[in-house]
């Protein structure tokens, strides 16, 4: 990052299952890591003072944490209504509103993904044409990552809204990774254009008729094999598939740990093969992925997995900084502007 | 088997990608492994005889084989609808006749999915109190494996359907694996009841009034990693999930081999990891899960994968074999008349 260009983020210090000390430190690895940026921790002031001042960090990066105080901090099971009517004063809301009021360019938290998700969408307002943010993030592929969204804010969509996920996740793959003209699909249970529902089909034909590059319809296992830049989904799909393929990604990974530990000459053999495991081992490592964007906001809000650790949650800061520097909403409202399909009536009712 | 029971089996000996001569070899394979055994080969009746011929079969497994000729083949890509009204000579249609005609007790095809489906539906209809047959299958967890249904017949289902699919699975697994209350969980993107659709919550609230064992939400890894018989989920979730985890499971396999053929190193460390590599591949390898049933139906209907070698529709013929020796389609009907809710409108309106 040139030092011309400060990157400000506020980090809900309170979110996440491992609690305040593993934010701080991720807070710490960020910030040694990128040159010209700002942190604002925000939580309770005594207890991230507390925190920082039991890692004593050097006096220059010191200066670049300030602590905002939040009373409050929402629960990890708590209801996303209730924690939007109740806790005004959270570290999550708090952390928000610095996002709202220009104090901070991104937030990052690693706290309930509902809450996180009814409160950004309350503070900061979606952009102008999306209807509902979503979650996005890249996956693993035989390709090397493919990004996917909708990841579970939205149980159920309409088209209209799913070929806004297609605008969204297009202007963030271009933004992040200069991508031009990303390839795009749409998650369904076939290749063939009669396949899948309805709301499925009409995405297809507003697809079709719009700027984007859309190559079509994608199945479960082609998302991870094939050479695909976008998966479309609704976010009950696409959270089912990712916590499948988490599922099966664990379920191999036993299978391994007990072929390799059935015998003594397969135990010899797993020493033999360990640099090998360890490399497969962290591929399949779901925290080098860590770091999901909730986009269509107007404001980056990134979420932390909420088991992250300090180096994983430390990926999710570096997602934040990257989403700061190439401007992700603006992006996605540029796109938005020319993507629409030129007659969506017409494409909709009759292509 | 004892001898005393004898089981009769169609085969639709043209179906699936590899051709008359795999199913021929699978049908020889299974009938030297089940003495009790008696296949009904369907297909053009000169090439089967030829298909047989080149096999050199002894003489006591030849006496087991009867040729039926259907003249026509319905393709791996064909509509469903165009295959049920244009093809009534087709292998897969008359395959499935004679098990309407009582002179086969199930039938096995590794034919086009949905023609099958449509097929098997028109020719055998559906078990009384039934609306849709489904797609269930096994597939393998941390606990050894769950079934899962539906994985694709129906892609949009009613809580009713959906309950009726929990009863099948049931009924399926009692007979198959002697679970006396097998435990059911409705596949949604979290565990609390909050979560999910009205069709999910509905569903839930018919399975929890009803007699069978169900033990609440289950979210994608969880199908993998927890203590389940059934999963039930509406054949375009369980579609994605199912070919999301083969693909995830190809994309590990890819990096494994990958990792081991870095270095020299890692190929020698690789030499001495085979056995248990290739324990690892014999476990990850879907042929041992072929044969999904196609259960709701008056009548057993087993899909092998269209891909499926000799070895692996020869395991779609054992589960056939199964169906038959245990009628499941009987005990569907019998756990149907007990399972069902005692105040469904009641619990599906104000539970």
């Amino acid at each position: 990052m040139p030092a011309t260009a400060p990157v400000v983020l506020s980090i809900d210090a309170m979110g996440g299952d491992h609690g305040l000390q593993t934010t701080v430190d991720a807070a710490l690895l960020a910030l040694a890591e990128h040159e010209g940026l700002q942190l604002v921790l925000v939580g309770d002031e005594s207890l991230v003072e507390a925190a920082l001042k039991a890692r004593k960090p050097a006096a220059l990066l010191r200066a670049r944490i300030a602590v905002q105080h939040a009373a409050e901090v929402v629960g990890m099971d708590e209801a996303p209504s209730k924690a939007l009517r109740n806790k005004k004063d959270s570290s999550l809301r708090v952390a928000i509103n610095l996002v709202r009021d220009g104090r901070a360019q991104a937030v990052v938290s690693a706290g309930n993904t509902g809450a996180l998700m009814a409160t950004a969408k309350f503070v900061l307002k979606t952009l102008p044409g999306i209807d509902r943010p979503a979650i996005i993030s890249p996956i693993p592929s035989m390709s090397g990552h493919v990004h996917m969204l909708d990841l579970g804010a939205n149980a159920e969509c309409s088209a209209e809204q799913l070929f806004q996920f297609a605008v969204m996740g297009s202007a963030l793959v271009t933004a992040i990774h200069g991508i031009e003209r990303p390839r795009v699909a749409l998650l369904n249970i076939g290749e063939e254009e009669i396949k899948g529902n309805e709301v499925i089909k009409q995405t297809a034909h507003l697809l079709q008729a719009s700027q984007l590059n859309y190559i079509g319809f994608v199945e479960g296992d082609g998302v991870f094999l094939r050479d695909i830049d976008v998966v479309v989904c609704d976010g009950f799909t696409g959270n089912i598939a990712l916590k499948t393929g988490e599922g099966v990604a664990k379920l191999i990974y036993h299978y391994i740990k007990q072929e390799f530990t059935r015998s003594a000459f397969t135990k010899l053999a797993a020493l033999a093969a360990m640099p090998a495991l360890k490399a497969l081992g962290k591929r399949m490592d779901p925290r080098n992925y860590n770091g999901a964007s909730l986009v269509g906001l107007n404001g980056i809000v990134i979420k932390s997995h909420g088991s992250a650790d300090a180096l994983a949650f430390a990926a999710a800061i570096r997602v934040a900084v990257r989403e700061v520097q190439h401007d992700v909403p603006a992006r996605i409202s540029r796109l938005l502007a020319v993507a629409l399909p030129q007659l969506p009536k017409a494409a909709s009712g009759e292509a």
